[in-house]
């Protein structure tokens, strides 16, 4: 398979996280979004909205956005479970990967930040307020709906495992205080430890400059 | 069921047709976002997260996340299915949706738009702007995916639809020129006759003043 893919996109790392939980074989072609790549006709082509992660599997049409990609491999590839069986636990993941991927991110997504910039005047001090702000509001949500862990899934990570360790991976970017989120902190940090997340993380996909 | 829920907000409109389209006897409670009910602590108590949709079941905990109180109606009520069975017309189906879900309409959220005016004091015209810039970027991502209808899903509503009514409801509210997107258009359009949409409309729900 072929991940259209770029290291510190969001999406792309949540695609990248169910890959690996998946062990699905896959190569990886970056889509510079801080070039623009993929606002070119050579990309735009391929996805018309213009957005990573985009997923060439090989079996049919090509696949956009996160969620539907994701979804899509674990019909495919069905072990590990990333969407649990049962109806509960299963709206509980879901509503939990939202969460972050509604609620939190795409207000924070580069191009928003771009817009801010470049049309509103926005200043650095500001637009970074934004960025936490939002995280803040979201994350405080996903603290108060996450168990016992180890995972957000429990025992094994599941979706809204692959949504939540890019995002804390952002959070710190913007050095957002994290001490209100310890459930969501140690989450993480059992993550970190887990290979198919550290192989994902932008660090390890980051291309030589 | 009971539905929290609020006329003007996208992610209740969504669910609303949603379970009239499955024919799902249910009764709403109000919580009113211009006037912040949301953030109180009778609501909070319920749910953390503080937003609408959320649904009481009765068979279960509290759901929320439109996505995820979708996809819980469709497995808990088969028929008409939302989700499409085949992997391919599944993915796209999730990813029309999530073209709207997470790359227009958390951007444009009363949230969103209270912060733009009150924290970075964004005058009504800039905001207008950035209300209209978010929808005609994702709905120009939209029209390109979309089929020959006469709805997202084909010759029956899916999920996307769910979706996108709700949008071109939003689109239009803030005057959003839509000659750009004629199939998408013409699918509301469509919509606009069919019963359960038509039940759904903010219009139609609106509480009495």
């Amino acid at each position: 398979m072929l991940l259209y893919d770029y290291y510190r996109s969001s999406a792309c790392y949540r695609v990248r996280i169910a890959l690996n939980l998946k062990s699905v074989a896959h190569r990886s072609e970056v889509v510079s979004l801080i070039d623009g790549a993929q606002k070119e006709p050579a990309y735009r082509g391929k996805n018309p909205q213009g957005l990573v992660p985009a997923l060439d599997t090989g079996e049919g049409p090509l696949l956009t956005q996160s969620l539907a990609i994701i979804d899509w491999l674990d019909a495919r590839f069905p072990e590990p479970r990333l969407l649990p069986a049962d109806p509960a636990a299963r709206a509980l993941a879901l509503a939990q990967a939202m969460v972050i991927g509604m609620d939190i991110h795409p207000i924070d997504n580069l191009r928003v930040l771009q817009y801010l910039k470049h049309q509103l005047h926005v200043g650095d001090d500001e637009r970074d307020d934004w960025y936490r702000h939002w995280i803040i509001e979201g994350l405080a949500a996903l603290e108060a709906m996450a168990g016992e862990g180890p995972y957000l899934g429990g025992d094994a990570p599941n979706i809204a495992d692959t949504f939540l360790v890019p995002q804390m991976y952002n959070a710190r970017r913007f050095a957002t205080p994290l001490g209100d989120f310890p459930k969501l902190v140690a989450i993480d940090a059992t993550a970190q430890q887990h290979p198919a997340f550290v192989a994902a993380h932008p660090d390890r996909v980051k291309p030589a400059e």
